[in-house]
Order: C-alpha cells, then structure tokens, then sequence
C-alpha cells in the first residue's frame, strides 16, 4: 500500500488504521438485459483512495448479473455479445427444471457465471491500468430492470 | 490490512513478520462430478485471519476443478447447469486427441477454464461479502471420486 | 506483505515508500493464435519481488487476447481447447455486425471475455503456489501476430 499524505503510517502504528483496503460499493440500476460502464465510477473510486499501485478488485453481490471487461469503442462488439450469448444459453431452453422465475432466470444464472462475477484490475500511477480499448462492465442477464450492488475493493 | 490486537505491527518492524496475507489450503474429497459448497468453510477461514476489510482469494491447484460463486437456495440451479455443462462440452466428443484419461478427462479441462479455478470475494466485517444468494462451490468435474486442493488467502 | 531485507518498513515510515504492491510488465509477440507460456517469466517477478505469502495478479490489457491455466504436460490439451473454442465461436459467424476487423475479431472478443482478461494465483513460499500439471498461459485470439502486454502485480 503507498503511504498517503494523511498519516497512515502514524495511525496505523497507533492502531486507529481502519484497515488498508478502500471499499466502496457502486449502486447501479439497470433497464434489463444488456451492458452498463462503470469505468468512470470505479476510476473515481481509486483517485480518492490514494493507491498509486497495487489492484481494484469489482464484485457483483447477484448471480444473474456480472462483469466483464469489453472492447469500448463501437457498440456493436457489445450487441454482437449478447447475441452470442443468447445463442449460447437462450431463454426457455428445455433441459431447465429451474423456471419457476421466469425463462431468463437460469439462463441468467448460466450467463453470470461463465462471464464471472468477480474482476481484479491492477492499479498504476493512481488509476485502473486498463488497455485503450479495454472499458469496465456490468452484465445485466434479466430481461426485466433490477438494481445490483456492485462492491470495489481497492489495495495496495 | 487491520492492524490486529496481536502486535503485528511491531513484529513487522522488527523484521520477524510472517506476512500480511493469511493463507489456509482447505481439502475437499468429492464423489464424484458436481458442485460441493465451501462457503462456511471459508468464512472461518477469514473469520481467523482478523482481517475486518480486504479480499478473500481462492484457488483450486487442479487443472479438471473449478471455483464458482452460485446461487445457493434453490439445488435445481446447481443440477441445471450441470446439464448446461454437460451440453455444452460433453464427454466422449470426438474432437479430443488427448483422450487416454478417459472421455471425461479433456472435457474436465475446458469446463475448468470456461468457470476458472480462481476467485475472488471482497471481505467486509470479517466475512466474506456475499450477497443474500451467492454461495461459494468447488465444481467437480471428473465422474470419479478425487481429493482436491483450494488455496485460500486473505488479504487487506 | 513480507517485510525484506531491503529496509522497506523503515522507508515506508519515513514516507519514501513506492508502494507494497510489486508491479511490472511482461512484453509477449505472439505468432498468431494459440497459447503462450508464462509460468517461469511470472514465478522470476514473484522472485524479485521477496514476497513470500501473497497474490500474483495477471491482466492482459487487450480485448482480443486472454489468460488460462491449462494442464501442462500433453500439448494435446491446449490443441484440443483450441478446437473446443475454434466451434464454440467459430470465425466468419453471421451472427455478427462488428465484421471490419476481420472475421476473427469478435470471435476474438467472445473468447477473451469467456476465457477471461484478469487471473490470481497464490505466492507461497515465493513463488506461484500452482498445482502440478498447472501452467500460466496467454491465450492468442487473433490469427495474426500481435505484441501483447500482460501486467504482473505481487501484493502481499
């Protein structure tokens, strides 16, 4: 972790430290199924934890939603995405015992957990060291809107 | 990290720490193919760490295993992806060349990469931050009985 | 984090410190689609870094390239995943609109997002705590050659 300029160091010695990770948790809404950024909320998050280097670590509480790191600059490679996915697990699908929420439900489930509800971004000169057309995602899979919890976890 | 009541602090300065990162390898034996839960098992895990903020990392040393975080009520959820998986990459499919393990065996490996063998969880409070329907599993992929490996560390 | 030999809890107090969190870029050309080893370059960072219990982050920081642990013993293996994703997402896919960068591109960019961008392994005893038949791999998706940049992050 890097030393800040508030007196970590002192206060951890002193045993006020109130811990060395920032954790923060990013409320999102969603209008169903489909991708949401949050590059901007989580770089936000970083900056004002004073990490210089080290990792963020994103994590969706839900599993019918996650999150994945996607190309950012045309949104067709994110429409194309869905299809694809939709291909892969489509709603209503037969082999479900599971459809007593609905027919995108265990498709959801499936969805969450090949694309992963967890992701660690590694930190540099104070900012999530992403690739220029690397951009950072929410994945809703339910077709109806529903509010996810999303907690940061920044260390050093 | 917290600093703990135990002194680390000052056994860090005085160069006889151990490390910051508390680490525990749980042993699962399986009977077989399907999702065994470790989530209790993990939070004593933390639980005994001290660590009230940070990340919780698991990781499975096996390459026909995996890690998974799935909803934890309803076991239908966890059978119907199987039989997702099971569609998805079934044994016995004739692109394999590596098939002297047995039909099971290559199948094993790209369902293991396709769900991961590592995973992340935030911790908050001294526990793992799960939401309300997130259980932690260890995926089985192999139809026989095998003994497996999962590295837990936690950090802060 | 381990304290080392080099004076680091002292610096971090005097408030010189660069950060607990160990952190440098690997540089890999890749000669088109395929898989790469990593293992040794990753396990000499984790070296030079002195920490002893701690996570290892990887992150590709691309869209169209990813990270795996693969069995690495029967080359056969990695040939056959190649095939196994080769029909999963298979190039030239009509379901596609984002088809200017060539019919591997989006293909690309659904392998990297299933396969995933980001992967944490255990440092134990200072090195990656992996599993005996476990490798560290990038996973070219591009059927051209491509320089890739993958970040390594020691924390402790």
């Amino acid at each position: 972790m890097a030393a800040n300029k508030h007196g970590w160091a002192l206060s951890w010695l002193l045993g006020h430290n109130a811990g060395m990770a920032w954790q923060h948790t990013l409320r999102q809404s969603t209008s169903g199924r489909g991708t949401y950024e949050l590059t901007a909320e989580v770089n936000e998050i970083v900056r004002r934890s004073g990490v210089e280097t080290g990792l963020c670590h994103l994590f969706v509480q839900h599993t019918s939603a996650s999150l994945i790191i996607c190309e950012n600059a045309d949104p067709t490679v994110r429409r194309d995405l869905e299809r694809f996915m939709a291909r892969l697990a489509p709603d209503g699908d037969g082999i479900y015992d599971h459809t007593q929420e609905g027919p995108d439900d265990m498709p959801a489930h499936v969805r969450a957990i090949l694309t992963k509800m967890d992701l660690t971004v590694p930190v540099a000169n104070g900012q999530c060291a992403l690739g220029t057309w690397q951009g950072l995602y929410l994945y809703e899979h339910r077709v109806q809107p529903h509010h996810r919890r999303i907690v940061v976890t920044v260390t050093a």
